[in-house]
């Protein structure tokens, strides 16, 4: 028990990043007792006998009382209605986080709903696999990985530190910034390339069929890096994209110049504009292997 | 010697293909002799260096003299040059290859400069990484993989047995198909890919700096796998945008098309819209995983 951060951890959602988080907590002791709250009968089934929690509950009272810290990890749509459930539950000092991809929607749904006697510290560990549920996760999913916090100006230190330090104890490296900040960063990092793998693999889901059955032959040369990509949960990347409209769109809108510039290069024959664009992505592939994120 | 295929293998350009196939043909024991054809004096020394090949050469003449099979591994902007160049050289009966992405092309710009007694049959391997040069290959590279022949209707069976009994004996699941029909597949699981992703790439190049440094720091969140795709050879790649045209451009029309409807669906809120088309995407990932091809 000398590790323990919290005496009392409930996490609400224990899908991949839910039940990965509270893996690690268990492995690495850092809660006297930890809650698993999910509304899915099988799911939480199938919880129990994995044995990822000290306790496994449909029930939000049951779960969030007396808890020192709360983790909403379900998709971000959500956020509104369950702040409202849990706010007179929640215990005076009890910190309240979460895992979503986007943030200044927490800022706008989940603050508001909850009581000033609270500590708002949402949180986004960049981790993730293209699985789902509570049996795709893994304890050592966050390792080595960022977390990035953003709490609203003003908010208790002390709360944000201890969230800090339960992401620093299962081998996250913490950042902190501000949740618009964090948005735009994430719509180009990570939204866009949801979005048009998404889109590829679509538009090659709507090819004749005697081509199709050959794009899945023949995927190794490219296309399969998308699939997997945009095998990610369906209703986590639609809460994304409606959540985080503005800096996708605005992203979205210059990847669609940039897109056309290539294809008129293409159509025109234009091999040394082509050439020069190549050489300068390239470029950024040695930052990424620099900064060994690669 | 027992293995060999063929008395005297020529193959010219010997980057990460090239290189790869004669890594590979020398562990199966599959010429008598191998010869390393390549222009750049500094390649030349890292194969001799290496022990790449039985002979190396930047000549064409001393290369491709009494060869069996002759391999094209350059760009393929060089092939018309290059046929050219080569087409006196050739003794008759001798099976000229190659392993370029665009296989129309081959038929327009390789095989008419080339001397009736010999025997063209374009390959294309899927198969290679993001790496480039000499150094780069591997003599494993092609196992396991499809390599797809294109000859032209009425090409002599016994040269394109023979060729499909090399990149077999290599490991590779040999193919045949039409060259129209290649690379109209390969335009969609292969060309639109790369064309993305370096897009994706520049755009976020173009960032403001603040951005831009954390692109690269948070780029596990997706755009790191856009940056491994962006990072292949730039040459390549314009010479198969330039030479795939059509194909592209019809394959980029569609893609576009799709990726409006999204944005639209993004803009107005229509999240059953993007549930449903992120869940037939997802249906795809499966199909590949699969045909095994993960």
């Amino acid at each position: 028990m000398s590790n323990a951060l919290f005496r009392r951890v409930a996490i609400i959602g224990f899908g991949l990043i839910g039940s990965s988080l509270g893996r690690a907590i268990k492995q690495h002791g850092l809660a006297g007792t930890l809650v698993a709250i999910d509304r899915d009968a099988p799911s939480r089934d199938e919880i129990a006998l994995l044995k990822l929690a000290d306790e496994v509950t449909g029930d939000l009272a049951a779960g969030v009382a007396d808890a020192d810290l709360v983790v909403l990890a379900t998709p971000v749509s959500t956020y509104a209605e369950l702040g409202r459930a849990i706010a007179p539950l929640l215990k005076p000092g009890c910190i309240v986080s979460d895992v979503g991809s986007v943030k200044q929607l927490v800022l706008e749904d989940l603050a508001p709903a909850l009581p000033p006697h609270v500590h708002l510290v949402p949180g986004h560990p960049i981790a993730g696999t293209e699985r789902s549920g509570p049996g795709a996760g893994f304890a050592s999913l966050f390792e080595g990985r960022w977390c990035i916090l953003t709490p609203a100006p003003g908010t208790d230190r002390a709360a944000v530190a201890a969230v800090n330090a339960l992401w620093h104890a299962i081998g996250s490296d913490v950042v902190e910034m501000d949740a618009e900040h964090h948005d735009k960063v994430l719509a180009i990092t990570s939204h866009l390339p949801h979005l048009i793998a998404y889109t590829i693999v679509g538009t090659a889901v709507d090819l004749e069929e005697d081509i199709k059955s050959e794009v899945v032959k023949f995927s190794a040369s490219g296309f399969r890096d998308f699939t997997r990509i945009a095998a990610s949960d369906p209703t986590m990347w639609r809460d994304i994209f409606l959540n985080n409209r503005e800096a996708v769109l605005e992203m979205l809108q210059r990847l669609t110049e940039d897109l056309f510039a290539l294809q008129r290069a293409i159509r025109w024959g234009e091999g040394d504009f082509l050439f020069e664009r190549f050489t300068r992505a390239r470029a950024i592939r040695r930052s990424v292997i620099e900064a060994k994120q690669a």
